[in-house]
């Protein structure tokens, strides 16, 4: 594929590339030159030409963007078009606020199941969508094939589930368990959350006087 | 600041140095070198040396690097021994994870203040801490001066109280609430949490193979 050749600080700018696209198409925009794009994104405009052109998302002299095209675009480089199934594993505070304030059908997946371990929380109705049980996720996974995961449980429990999953078929994992799967499946992609070092970087940002 | 040299890139994977550090001098380990590092945490070791130089971080030929010193160095270019006090609004499923699950003290910040504006949450015992009324946000930023605030509110709500946060002297955001704060207040510190980003990435990576 020739998205491969595309540098991974492009790729993680292009979400929020495709955010203020889908914006602007939800106003009714259908045009933006790239001056407007970068007041609108806080980057420099040659810094989106840059980025754009990287993949052959060329403004026109003159006429700026196709919002709808380069949208398009965009979302077919992130593979947005072919949705994997998704399901949430640890349904406490963190996997209730996620799977309730996430849309995920318009970012690549299909939410197709909810478990927790927890007796009091299995079988309560969470986003139109029943927690069900730790117990039936192996026959869950055989007959459904999600293919990716979030991680919502503590470290301690991570090793052990994450094990589990790729057996069964999981191959990628957004991780919030601060335990390093990346590390333990070479083969499978992971993008890990870490409030914590969030907070760090936030940290040195305030005593250098940083945006 | 000598650390102002240090490259943004470098500075967001200090976090992950000082995290992998910590645990070595929890299970009493005094001095490793570059490449059992990198082993450790998956990158290489002329990486680690690379980054570690950035800042004087120099390991010593058949010694290594002393994990005291070298943490302590990356503890103070992060700021975390000047702790900034921090408030969370908002504490809805992702607040309370939140501040349930997070260790402030070690990342730079004190926790002195939850708010929400929810009759049914205010007056709740969050981690031994009472949820105050949005309405006693003023009279107490002016008595205790949080500099930090974690903003766990939906996009909507972000912009009023954002400007009403910096009015009273937050200087630093960590912001869960999609609303473009980098953009609003140019001399405030911002670190963005974007889920939804983070999704995004994972599939491209899942479509690419890609760890």
């Amino acid at each position: 594929m020739a998205y491969r050749s595309i540098s991974p600080s492009v790729i993680r700018r292009l979400p929020r590339y495709y955010r203020f696209l889908e914006d602007l198409k939800a106003s009714g925009i259908t045009r933006i030159s790239s001056s407007e794009l970068s007041k609108k994104m806080g980057l420099t405009a040659s810094q989106i030409r840059q980025d754009l052109n990287c993949f052959g998302g060329f403004g026109q002299q003159g006429y700026g963007y196709n919002v709808n095209l380069l949208s398009t675009e965009i979302a077919k480089i992130l593979g947005l078009d072919k949705p994997q199934k998704l399901i949430i594993i640890g349904i406490g505070n963190l996997g209730r606020a996620i799977s309730t304030h996430i849309r995920f059908d318009n970012k690549g997946y299909e939410l197709i199941g909810l478990f927790d371990q927890k007796e009091s929380i299995i079988g309560q109705i969470v986003h139109n969508m029943p927690v069900r049980s730790m117990d039936t996720l192996d026959e869950f996974c055989k007959e459904n094939h999600p293919t990716a995961a979030v991680l919502c449980i503590p470290k301690e429990s991570a090793e052990a589930i994450s094990y589990k999953l790729v057996k069964l078929g999981i191959k990628g994992f957004l991780n919030f368990s601060h335990y390093d799967l990346g590390l333990a499946y070479p083969g499978v992609s992971v993008e890990n959350v870490h409030f914590g070092d969030k907070l760090m970087v936030l940290s040195y940002k305030m005593n250098n006087n940083e945006n």
